[in-house]
């Protein structure tokens, strides 16, 4: 099951990767390295914390491949119909929740705290984000005050160790926090749910002028 | 010792972050983010450039504990007092210091040269701020003019080893360097000391025109 | 001979983040950073992604000591002439070339597929660049519609892996791809070769503005 988890992470991240490339006007090399980062990065950023080898894009070298066909056949279709926008949205969640909850899964493995576990399930559920972000020269979300985003993939790692504690098979358990980071991230964009966040320092803003 | 140089290294840049943060006016996730980036990211790179396992944060896990609270407790603390930008500079020379140390005598452990190990204890005591920085969208400070930064860490790294070398016992050259670089560093802010540099080329300000 | 190929490497990137880092106005320690992490950064990841241990440049540790030489020298040479645009293609070339051979040729002796060892290669010849534009607060070259660089290396990966499929020994596939890469990347500088690119959408624009 994991594998599969892994998989489909993969994919809807590397589909979020490349539609944001085209939105920035990307060349093809662009759109797969974006693609590749995202899909990617969180999960590299784990196996490299925990000391796993080989990374699981080294060992599963057919989800290279996977990217940079997705990459090439999205480089023939025409233009995306104008809500992209809205488009977005739907690989990114799933990604975050596959995403988050594979890094969980890896680092419990691993034998760390649950506590470092679903830390680790969120920096892999949303560094391959982050990186674009800062790749594009944006201030990631996570650190804008923006809808809920670390904080789904942060929850439905609880949700999933309650689940596992409360002696549920994690047949169940696993898909069920999945499913609870997607919605619960659909849910937060569609009706802007945030977190209070402070006043933005007068100092700040002149800085930048 | 070496756990309580650590210790206070996290807690110091931990602190830095959160303030950082809400300069910036983040919101929870943000603070104990970019907290965690800044107290964890150099530590983190040493560690896995040097191959230790299980990273530092990982094997103390209550580090994460402790930056976790501390940026819940300041979310509760209303506005800060403007002088902020000035209370920023304390915790920040504190965790240079404290980290520079702790990665350069971590490198002396693991074999490397001493060249080598001044470098690691300058990314260790630095890295933290350069995330921050590229996180934020701004040069990092380490790459502008600017008053010393990582100069302060790279000569106490380099007060450590004469004092070894001249056989002092490591339990007076730890904390003389440590206190070397909060001093230096805190002095350089104050009296705006720098190196000489380079006249920005005409042909770089037209580009990012 | 791979030795060599990493030396020749290092020099150049070095020298390449030297020329950089002069362009921007920075001190000292700036242009020393700025080295470092071009000459250092693709071949870093490699090693990190590889789980080579240590890393080259602390196995090589007279490599940091010679980007330190060169880092310093540079600052006593007055201003350079106004071509530095024309000359920073040149050592820019010349590290790709060789970094994207000596990172392909690392991830096959580590066992990699050939498909992940070329994408090691680009990453290894190219992430140098990208860290650099990204700490200067730009969107990497990579990202952007642009000559052809990334595409140079990852040809040239391909090539030395048909030359050494077809018998020739790696004593003559080694030099032929990466004076390949070199000299693809200049001509592709030379006269704007390019990859077709997405127009870039309304909607990211706006966003930026």
């Amino acid at each position: 099951m994991y594998q599969l988890i892994e998989l489909i992470a993969v994919v809807s991240s590397a589909i979020y990767g490349v539609l944001l490339a085209r939105r920035h006007g990307m060349d093809l090399v662009g759109v797969f390295s974006l693609a590749f980062m995202v899909a990617f990065g969180g999960g590299t950023l784990r196996d490299l914390f925990l000391d796993r080898n080989p990374l699981f894009w080294i060992a599963n070298d057919h989800y290279a491949v996977i990217v940079f066909v997705l990459a090439i056949v999205t480089s023939l279709i025409p233009m995306l119909p104008e809500k992209t926008e809205r488009w977005l949205n739907l690989p990114d969640a799933i990604g975050l929740g596959f995403f988050s909850i594979a890094g969980a899964l890896a680092a419990v493995e691993a034998g760390t705290s649950l506590f470092i576990a679903s830390m680790l399930g969120v920096v892999t559920g949303t560094f391959g984000g982050v990186i674009a972000d800062v790749i594009c020269n944006r201030v990631p979300s996570l650190f804008r005050p923006a809808p809920l985003y670390a904080t789904c993939s942060f929850l439905g790692c609880w949700l999933m160790f309650l689940l596992n504690a409360s002696s549920l098979p994690e047949a169940y358990a696993v898909p069920i926090a999945i499913a609870g980071i997607v919605l619960l991230r659909l849910a937060a964009d569609r009706w802007d749910w945030r977190l209070p966040h402070f006043a933005e320092d007068e100092v700040e803003s002149k800085e930048q002028a």
